[in-house]
């Protein structure tokens, strides 16, 4: 069976055993970065594994940070940076901007969505995508998108982030050519469950072409979006 | 303890053993008509209730009638109004328009929702409202929904009908004063779950002021904007 | 494509990055305010906001404030009213009562629904709508509904506030002609399933004319009221 | 271990394999009948199965039975009662009414609850006690059910049967001091979801003392009943 | 419309304006007390109504009632019995234990579900009814129950407590006669859903005779317990 | 990247399109045995499929046919075993009975579970292992499972199928020391959802060791069953 | 407001009534064809509707159509290609394919998926735009998909298709660097709902960069495909 | 009826009131051991339930402890095994390893999983059962899996951890013969529904022959591997 087996870097934890694998190459072949999913992890461990990363390819991504794993980044590395309410960092060095790939669109519903927002810009700017931020576009005063739709036409692709109904791909995705990912959010209460009320809405549009991803996975819609525009070249 | 006991017309069936009891005044007492919930009713037993109901107040509205009481209907009346898609029946002398009420926009996203929008309208023509139906404005193309809107705007109260995400009613109340009642359709498939999805997104809609009912209950929608109109008196 | 574009009021966080576009013709255009949303934003966030919003229009209506965000709002205004267990908060200049345009009743099951109440108090007041409240009046002791009804009866329009199985608006709806919106609350244990038995009794309703908000929404109830209680004038 | 074996009746199909094992002392033991629950039986399982119960204790109680099912038992026995909506059948002797057991009140919400009614109406017929209907007394006109709440009040125990939203046991339970046993019926649609909606409602009823059974589920409610009355003796 | 209004006693919160109307003829009407559910509630407004029904009727009942809340009682009273783990309490004079009206046997599938078999103790402690706890006698070493069965006999009612796969009330209600109430708890984890894997699994008991509560409602299967203990009178 | 590529037969439509690739050496390799899922499937496409199958390996295995699809196959076929309630079909030459290989016993707890006893049986034939079937030894009369306890004790593997509330299981296997394999069945009504009520029951068992299979997957089990008695030789 | 108002083209049923306003530049603007989707459509309401389309734009693609549908578009177009399982046709003058467009991987998990990857097919076919089918290669015999990986890896988007547990797209995106979007399929039962599990299986997925269209949604997939492959230009 | 009863140990709280029943004949009966589930004890209960175990038999292991019950635990024993992520520990004398009774895989998928790998781990070593963990060897990285698939082969059992999609068992099981116990683990945010999409992922495998657990029941797991080992004796 195909293919060649990848290079992969074994993490161990304080007591030798075996606690990772990390998929090193993974860029190279898909195109998608082997990032850190600290949710469940604790700081000790989320910290070894990125250390091994950083060393093995320059700089790593960490996505579901709590505070407390935050701020043990912050001690173990200088150069970093962090969007504090998503929990995401990007340590080690920046990978610098591709020019000429085109740049994608991340246009929020609404004030509250920015945490994702910011998930999904931190891996983009690790990807070296450039991104712009849409904010509080919501459809329940749509003149604030329809303002705004002559910038948006200009990206290569659409990232939509809303809670509550999430009625902004609908409405987008009939304006525009572009590719659009929807993020469904768990902004709400009640009979949002959590973002489902979100994500069966974007699931079923009446707009054909939306995807979507996982309720607020900035990270996946910001790697499908790199995806995409490695089509351009 | 009051009010005052209103009038019942109890119907038997044939073994003569009590079947239903007829709340004859509830139009006068809360501005709702008892009307023939046709599910789960033998031709007969509809039939039988509707009879009633005809010698007592003078028609009869019958809702969710399948195909074979809807023919059983026909053949014992001849002053009888049908929407066959939904399984309404205006049963007897029509009400007459009141003038001056001012009327009901039954605004629906797609055609696949009309039988919907028909069971709306047979219920507000058996209240003696005017309506107006705006049919296939679903927010997929936009420009449908604001082509209409001048006209949309003179409505004293709207009812807005789509399926799959829902999202109509949260882009038109944004841009009208008029009460916006919300039904969700079952017109999807898939994650749709026969409505829930629509359901969902019109009970989180991030426009406020939108209120909601039973997934396909065009009935309900009509009783309650007549209750809405009432206020204009 | 009409409609005008409205007018509306950017707020940038303190990096000077766009964080909100207040729709601040939103009354004019649609007879609902512009209310602060406060979940899942920062106490920061939030008074920014609150602060564009009072410059531009007087007053401003927070609602899912949680205490350090409310204790923020208490400090920064002293003009400034508010509802501690519901997280509502009216800042700036009280909006005058609206003589002759009747008022709404908010007709609560049980003690643990006050939260709601206030809710939905709290942004009539916003409106300049007169309210009046009655409270654990539940299906469980009857006769504590009927003691009510003839005041009850004097209302434009009846919001009806219940958790558990939700049944009050069923009940009440049998016995007036107002409009009757329903708003379940996440009062419940076990197979309440955070105010899921609620929301689900209120849509199944065999009471026609209810309607229907997100579960603890006294903000949307509220705001249809007031787009009810427009119809009188 | 105890208690002592029981007798039991092997039941064989056509290639004489053990199809099932009949529990005939059922009744002595816990009160409650072997009944044959014919759902996913064919007619011919079905008719063996009763035809070893009638021989062991005289007569059978089949629930759930399809119409091709029913007319099976109908050419083979002439001694047999049928509700045939309900799919219920009680063939062979018919047991005495207990006289001085007391009775038991089946109040039902709807005409349509009609088939649940005689499910737990035949299988009371089955255990010799008596029973009375109520039917259509729901809340929508809640002066339906004061109007037979002196006759109610004679129950030992009360069945109460409702679809929707389920709300009639949580009214009822509050003005009686019988036992209250509630059935939710899979009577509605949309967000009904077969009988989900009052089921949650039943289940979280404000007014205590009342138990639930399945959706529909007659049968349980009528043996449960049994049990209750039998602490009279 | 009979039947006469019952006395309710007003209870004001600090600010004299109403908060709650207390039902205190419901144990003369209904068999029921009237019991102060204290979710949701502040201390303050629980010690309120605690004190308006004691005042009315010696002694009051509170459940779900949280440690600060518990504490708050506990200060204000002497005369009061607490399960803390179930944050029950019974304040004021305990009523006279009933001889003759036969006893409930409240039996408990595990340890864990202990804290729901005390409210449903301290429930007909304060109706005055006997009751004997059997614990950790589920299903998976069945010979607990076998060891058991004799003196569980002796019950007049038997309510079964279990979260999990909820199987004890199956096993049991197919062993004795008497009525069987199920309480499926929220003991498990995973795909017990919060005890909905119980709650599921009581409903659908191929055991005829068992009838369900809420999830986790010692409260309501005592109140049920005691209108059919009412029956042995 | 091992292991080695195992055979593969293609199939096409009548199209010459390639429509399945059969797997035909997963028995040497895992134990588990290429089975044609009918489900969705045309007569024509299962009866191609079956065709090439039985080329490569001598016989086929069929599950979830519909009973145009039987019929095809026995028009197709001579040698065929068919379990017709099932769907399930075994075609070609049947493989030889292993001896001392230990034997699976198949315990069902209702007569309505026979269906699914079937195809877990046609599969173990298929896979040349004995199985015995003990019918109707539900929990609801106990004594049922316990004169059968010596039998099943000589079982290497036991297999349970139970629908509604799926308690057997949980007793089982507490008194035996052979694996336990549950299968959740569909029989029941109301909340039982298809099957969700004893799939959830069987998950959530307090007797540990029992693993659990999807919903009336009687081949599931069966093949399970067959990887665990490979652990004798 | 921008944008400047497409041109739309209205249907009217047989009474003259409007029925549908197709959006017949939507092509043009956003890349997504208008299609006529013909769930609970009536065969004349879809017929009057492809005749405008046929009109107006020269072919039009119709989902969702039941066999009576079917039969009546083949009755009036002889120009029609149809997939009969899919209920998908393209009736009219067939789109030139694009070269130089790249072309699309449509890989399906099972022989099941077909009548999905049909309607993604012919979808494609209606857009101009090349696509290969690669049939089952689901991951119960991995060796399946290693031995297209090749093949595979020369599409510009790959569609995978998969029910059941919809694990396809986890482990073909960590193979290749194309956009992956996964079409869950309502192939499976039991715990498969309808197609949940491998939505949420997908949505879920450990490979980062997937995007998820609705349940058995092949049009869907194909339009953001289409819109993908754009980016090429 | 038989088996005979096995000797139980009673445990009483500190008032003397019973509080459990071990079962301390289960090893000896049912291959499982009795162990103490903590959740919802306090930790004097837990404590007081292991001592009776320990002295019963030796050791006793502990499930689902809190931090606080771990303390306490480690307070009353030196002899004492901690799994402090997983809250299982191993108190009293160690069991010795049986030899030639084979080992178990415990194949994990990421390395937020590794909880519940100990849970199963320290099962295992109370039962004497020699075990091996293979972390981090997801499917998003299938080069991973294949680099362990040697090792894998010679285990007698394969547990599979798995949270988000949970695909790992549907590989695996295609490549290897031995049996394959799914564990679905909580791992993961949004659509997981806490571990929902793993468990129906699980369930719906198209592998034949994996059965599954409740989600994240590395105990469960461990005991059914148990008794398989048993098999080879």
């Amino acid at each position: 069976m195909n293919p060649k087996k990848p290079r992969e870097v074994p993490v161990h934890d304080k007591d030798g055993l075996p606690m990772a694998r990390l998929d090193v190459e993974r860029t190279k072949r898909c195109g998608s970065p082997e990032a850190v999913f600290a949710l469940r992890k604790t700081p000790a461990e989320t910290t070894a594994i990125v250390k091994a990363l950083v060393r093995a390819q320059g700089h790593a991504l960490v996505t579901r940070a709590d505070p407390e794993t935050t701020r043990a980044l912050r001690r173990a590395w200088k150069n970093i940076k962090v969007a504090p309410h998503a929990g995401t960092a990007l340590v080690g060095k920046m990978p610098a901007k591709c020019s000429g790939c085109g740049w994608v669109a991340i246009a929020a519903a609404g004030t509250s969505d920015l945490p994702v927002v910011e998930e999904a810009e931190l891996t983009l700017d690790s990807l070296g995508i450039e991104s712009r931020v849409f904010a509080d576009i919501g459809v329940a005063g749509i003149h604030r998108l329809f303002a705004r739709l002559d910038d948006l036409s200009g990206a290569s692709v659409i990232i939509t982030v809303a809670g509550m109904e999430g009625a902004l791909p609908s409405v987008l995705a009939g304006l525009v050519s572009a590719p659009v990912i929807a993020i469904p959010t768990s902004v709400g209460y009640g009979a949002s469950f959590g973002g489902l009320s979100a994500l069966l809405g974007m699931l079923n549009s009446c707009s054909p072409g939306i995807t979507v991803v996982n309720i607020d996975n900035g990270f996946g819609a910001a790697v499908a979006a790199a995806r995409m525009l490695a089509l351009r070249e």
